[in-house]
């Protein structure tokens, strides 16, 4: 009896989930899939996800692995899960792979995005899907600020209090802002994310928006390490995954993990 | 005391609500319109809404009129309605009209858009907002069938028994395919609509992009008058109000209805 590493591609909409991970007393995405593939592969599973995304939070793409012995097709897996799947749930992919690939050890980088309708009135089918802020953003100063964001800096200003990490550096590769019409995207890819890290940068990038703060004001910031001096924490239904790099061909990026590029 | 007839320009996300029509026991749009307008002026509001959409259709565009004596000023109704309602209906401008205007008489035409998602996998994202059809659909016959539906015709072969109405006869001014990757929409512009006029259509539409029914068929198809030999009722959720036309200057199309165009 063969035992197969597995990953999969799915995609989610966070909203009617408490976040991804396995949590007593709240649906999360993490159980949820886990109860579709026993179902498609008929014994218990375990699945390792490649981030732990809080409540209402999307993922337009994700990989998670399992591990199992069953002799479904690879190609007719995800339509099996799916088939036991919500459908803001769908997984998109199913590749084997080696015995020691780990979603989140695995990973060399990540990309999140964030999405602001910026607009007098609200849009009704971006409920749940963008952060509402009416109250006009200068995206130029906004591009300003996103730089000095970018490269290897103590995010720890930007950090929700939350579980203990060893060490609050990270490299982020790149922070883009653009804006197109109402809405204004931000994309921020990093070799890793403290908990809340993206929501606190675009809530920041947001005060900049607004005269708040000024782009100068960020390298100060960072240094001063000081969660009250930065921006606030926004929603989570703004918030999306929208890019994976991984070494390993399982449906994502798989060219080496970018070196630091400057903001456009 | 002055009464005004005031035209809202609105656009609401279907899926919360039973429809547009009032009702007894379920919550609608016009219900839950006119309790906001009611706050927001001070006294009783009935609206006429220019189309009776069913439970879980959409509308980009909608006008709805009331009448009223308060004097808050046009420009911050909207703002005072949307203060009163649910995030999925908003109102976008309000203009005052003559005396006569109805929103549903004074309409020239409107356009529906019926949104198809067909690929092999779902898209979690397009959930209660496209119709998911995972069967290949050929939208090169599909357009070829379209083309027949355009003109004045007698459409109850593509009609769900319901109200009674005088004729069946009704006029499309187009009825375009368009695919973009795997969303195919179906735009059907007409100076009025029957019941389930358009989920009938696209449901033919679709019989015709699998090859169940030849694009050549839909001539004989109408003249036969049977609902039996069209194709089946799509579900809702893909279906969009999208565009009107009036006379009048209230932030929808202004132009005189447009003649008979052929589908390109």
């Amino acid at each position: 009896m063969v035992t197969k590493n597995i990953a999969l591609r799915l995609m989610y909409v966070g909203t009617d989930f408490h976040g991804w991970q396995v949590q007593k007393n709240a649906v999360t995405v993490a159980e949820t899939l886990e109860r579709a593939i026993s179902g498609a592969v008929n014994h218990p599973v375990r699945v390792v996800g490649c981030g732990r995304t809080d409540a209402g939070v999307h993922a337009r793409v994700y990989i998670a692995n399992f591990r199992t012995n069953s002799k479904i097709p690879l190609d007719r897996l995800p339509l099996a899960i799916n088939a036991r799947l919500p459908h803001s749930i769908v997984v998109t992919k199913a590749t084997e792979v080696p015995a020691d690939f780990n979603a989140i050890g695995s990973c060399l980088q990540k990309e999140y995005t964030y999405l602001i309708y910026n607009s007098r009135l609200r849009n009704a089918f971006y409920v749940n899907r963008a952060y509402f802020y009416p109250q006009h953003l200068d995206e130029q100063r906004m591009m300003q600020a996103a730089a000095h964001f970018v490269g290897t800096h103590d995010f720890a200003a930007v950090r929700s209090v939350g579980t203990d990490v060893r060490s609050t550096v990270r490299t982020i590769r790149y922070c883009n802002v653009q804006r197109t019409e109402d809405l204004i995207s931000i994309s921020i890819c990093a070799d890793g994310f403290l908990y809340n890290m993206v929501r606190a940068i675009t809530g920041t990038l947001v005060y900049v928006g607004i005269g708040k703060l000024d782009p100068d004001d960020i390298p100060a910031l960072l240094e001063g390490r000081d969660r009250t001096a930065a921006g606030p924490t926004l929603p989570p239904d703004g918030l999306y995954l929208t890019r994976l790099w991984y070494h390993e061909d399982i449906g994502v990026q798989t060219a080496e993990a970018i070196p630091i590029v400057p903001t456009l």
